[in-house]
């Protein structure tokens, strides 16, 4: 019996990179292996500019076998073809992290800002509970174009960060913590109920959304 | 010490196909393949068309000791007995699904609804992102009696398609997605609160019940 | 200062009966009698068959102000303009609900149904505490087209009926209930995870939802 | 380093035999085997009949080590010392489960109620899907002094049944399920607002509850 | 236009009294004065015991219209018909509640017990912030058949009563209290939790059904 | 018809003062004034030092008419008798919040923890969002024996405070703001995951808690 | 007794304009109109632009008792002073709302544009029910330095607005629709979800949050 | 490809003990061993005393790399360095635990109690199901300066012992139980309702933090 009707399973959004100016990403969380690689094999063909997200080693392995000299960030599980981000233009991105355990989180931002073309730095560790960390890095806060603020927890961080520029922020909550942290949910609230006005709040744990929109701010007039 | 009195485990309810037309179907998932397979011995003695869902291998090869030419679609957990589908009769009930990620369950909604005897085709990666794709197949969408929408995510995806056509939407969240997805939550709510009406919302996953809701809607008179 | 640039507030979508075959429909909630009466104003100068939903008294008055022969059906809020429904055409609609509290959110499905242009009835207190009483119905259940099924609290009547019958169910959650009701959350729980299949959900007490999407299940062919 | 200062871990409540008139018991989840088995030569010693209820064979083993002759239902994780329950005293306890998903802990009510002294039976799939199931019941539903229906899903069936007799129902929900059923909430949140009155309603799974509470209903005056 | 189809609104269960021994109730809430009124013109031509509960004053006015000699305690929004309880038998019911916030809900319950025709008390002001209070009325406890717990906020006094008795605990959450309260689920989650078994839970605020329950477990043999 | 069994409906715990050292407070909050006033009344017989807490001006009016000289702020709903509080003794609570919306929470915290004994001081509008605020104030933090931080929406300002000082925070969060704060929801979810370790936290709203908790804290050795 | 220690209950963020580059705002929601007019004086001391939200009338009364020229925008709440919003500078920022029951929302974020001194245009009833209204507004979604999309119920619109233009989208979920809608928790999790990368959201209704991130976007370089 | 600028992942806060006067403590859930031992590393040479918590063994043994004499306790996850906690001064801490699933968290607090510096005992066993186990310890609970009470399941122990002390209650939910426990969820709304005051309560599971504002609020005058 065949009881498949439809030619293929992935049509691909080929002319995002046209239409919207940036290229398109591939979220492999939720996707098979083979249907990553295969997507990866449709991509070579039409020589499109594109990441792949949330990529376990067993996802890297199928896209590289298609696409041998992908870029792999294993510590935050994003690919990159072409391996090397173009040369940046626009404002600076600037990430920062409230602690250690937001790391793979705040990679897939930074390494996502300078894939779609953006000049874009890394502060880690700078989270509410000593403040004079965070008060120690103004200089690079005001310099920046956009700030993504990491943080999980009681996601205080972005609301700080905020209070202190001029700059929006992008705040990512992260489901670091454990118990009334609900799995990021508190920072997200934590977060969307900023007492500082500019910010805005994209998914828990979406590294890659925050450094998307990111880049589209600091994009060049 | 015997500490049992039940007979027997697992009452089927055979007359259901008289009963309501449509062939009964045995839940899998929270079912010990042992049991599955008790009942598989139970309809083989019945002679009665069943669809089995959400079946792992292990659950597939209980069912196949006792019925072995049964069916089984190893991409979306479902098993058929007989494996053929019935000649299809009544509306067409087309599929369309966001993304990749939905592929299981909107495969699990066109087999049950092929097997309960309609004719039904499937259309992927039509999600919203990138309109451009739901749009080029909006004279499919016309054609169809009824149509099953599956989406993840923000279930964005039965709104627009239902306010494009005539025909009833069944609408299907899948868990794809993370963080505030809520493993379908946000799905679910959104289907729910589709601002254009016409749509009826299964639960997340339910790729079984949208096909067998569909396959009701397009009855043959 | 004028501080406005936008020329009009409701850029209606009067295409929407030609695009998808049935009436528009403005939901008062959330609207100000003026607003709600500018777009009757509108609606009047284009003629079109027109829906308005959960219209308090005054949303009433602002449409009869300019349309001055609207139907109102001050038990459901429900606005008919023109006030006649169509000549039935299509399948039976059969609306039952499991109690009195039901019988605004039933009878806006009933209309609704009604005025896009099917033959329905309305059922009343059925609810499964007394299953004698919708056991004595199977008869008019299994007559209808597609049954909507009304039920708040533990929104248990869709299963009870769903399993009688051959035809689809839609099933609308009620606020009815009190306490861990959580405003019909408990029943719209309850309906998404019927163990019987055939039941497509709407919003908490969406009866016109419901009924829309009735309608369109027992169009004609 | 001697970093303790308590001098046992767990100080049981050993007369609660005598306080309550029902035996100990110990939830095994969330210990480990050997603090299980140390409360088990413990209770060796005092030589006091007690159930170990959601029991891991690791549970098991432990418990067998100090009291060899406890009797283990695998199905369910009831472990009781002595094996063998009292003669039965009291009302009939009648246990009525919807479906075969459900039967671990509709037999964990069973035996709890057998141990501690109670006549008990087990009814299994009478889901409200299929209503002339439990309908076909009704003489043994109606001989009970107490029934325990355990449900999940929609968790319909308590109401039903509780609309069908005059004595008092103790409702579990179960875990079975997916998607929306959130783990047995939907089921809880369903038999809390039974339309029925008369259903008292235990922690989602908890069958021992269930079982005991039965127990002290079905008691001799 | 005649636009209703249904002959009357309520179909009364007039033969529950029968089935299950015990009298039907009308719960006002979510009904209009006028749909009230109506039921209770039904009821007098049945002749049949009732009651109507969570009536507010409108709602009495309009029963009593048709049952003028309806006792009305207004305290609890309970309207009883007959006025006077039958002669009480079986069992004891006793009722105890946390704090005075508790009142009536404590008193619905009470009531109902005894217009369902026990021997039934209350006791209030035992909340667990004062461990005195309850233990000194070990005695009352001890001597029931089966006692009701109200309580709000952290819903502790069940599991405290529950250790201290052997009779069956039928448990009350109460709205009251604020903020994390959240409308009584905290008290409603502590006591599906209760570290007692023998504990049976009704819906928040559900004195009634607390009532109705206890009458059945404390009902003669 | 007499349907009352029980003596009074408020058996006060009136040797609590004795008993923890502390005294009583009645919550107004879901009693009637009549109800307040018949407490009252009884604490006049008894001259036990007493609060009422969130108190309308109908309760107050019912509690003056029985204590004249009570001292009531309607700022926050505190009412003290006697009107004067004791002579403060035990370290310096400090009530800080961080905007003018949570005014009323931190003078009821404020008041109680100066009717209980302590010297007590309030600082406003030290929100995170202008972090030069509360840095201007770390000598005042670094005094005191114990700091209340109020704060809604976010709840971040806790957090702050605790990595600034050594001495212990007592978090109260508030239900201002609106939308995704929940009614103090994601303040109090913030305060749990505080990320600074020293931090208790209590009930959305409850500035008596948390004067309460201070003052058992600062109370003298 | 004077029972105040702090000198005045609002202290006001007055070089935020010189920190941040942009006005002070005050939140009139959860404060008295003698608060606000108390802030609204120290104000006009200072001389600092500011913007009062969520003022209902009382507020915007008391706020022009101290500052007569304030303009207040009773669609929206909104107050500004001075009253003209200065001469526009940088990108251009574009308001668009999926219905009618958004425009409050929506003039919030437009008006708060502008007197952050952006060039700011509003474009309503864009829902994605019609598809077509979008569609036909891409010119103007194109030219946009960055958009606000507002949008209730499935929140729906910003995925597909994001899908189609090259700049960042602020989307604001506001609390439109009933029942599942829960208040604005559906289109907040919809807009967390986003298939489209490129949306940062903010909280529920709050056009202002909107309006001051988009201005911090779009300003010049 | 370079694609790291941030020269380390990890910026301590090694002054936090001057500021506080407490030691730091690293959080290891979330962290890979490798950075926990490289934090480990650093530690060492600044000699700072340290606490790491939630440690797994693979932790452990990363960190006793680099500070082979760090104590580790594995029941609770603990890691302390240098091992032996400093000679206790301040008043008592006293931990007590409802049952023995909560002993990992009972240990966690008792021992981070140790380390910070104070005198530190431990009570188990003492659960409100048996009521005369903790009023058997009254003498021990009257002596304490702060009492950490550790429970999950209906979190009421807290509420009892504050009801029967003067001293400070830190109250700890623990995700002890299962169903409607929600993960600690019953626990902590039961806690943060407590009806007797003088509890604060620190998030679910979080022994440190409990025995860390224990430790404060114990500190030495």
């Amino acid at each position: 019996m065949t009881d498949e009707t439809e030619s293929g399973f992935a049509e691909l959004d080929l002319d995002r990179a046209q239409r919207r100016g940036y290229p398109e990403a591939v979220l492999c969380h939720g996707k098979t292996p083979g249907q990553v690689g295969a997507i990866a094999a449709t991509l070579r063909e039409h020589g499109a500019r594109t990441l792949f997200t949330r990529a376990t080693p067993e996802h890297a392995r199928a896209v590289r076998t298609e696409l041998p000299d992908a870029f792999y960030a294993d510590d935050c599980g994003l690919l990159a073809w072409p391996p090397q981000p173009p040369q940046p233009v626009g404002g600076q991105v600037l990430v920062v992290a409230a602690g250690t355990a937001d790391h793979a989180v705040a990679r897939e931002a930074l390494l996502t800002a300078r894939h779609l073309g953006r000049p874009a730095e890394l502060i880690m560790d700078v989270g509410v509970a000593g403040l004079h960390r965070v008060l120690a890095k103004q200089e690079a806060l005001r310099a920046a174009r956009v700030i993504v603020v990491v943080a999980g927890m009681d996601g205080a961080l972005p609301a700080v960060v905020a209070g202190l520029v001029a700059a929006p922020v992008v705040a990512v909550p992260t489901s670091t913590g454990y118990g009334a942290a609900f799995g990021g949910l508190a920072a997200l609230l934590g977060m969307l109920n900023s007492c500082a006005p500019g910010v805005g709040v994209v998914n828990i744990d979406n590294g890659y959304g925050a450094g998307h929109l990111a880049a589209q701010i600091a994009a060049p007039a």
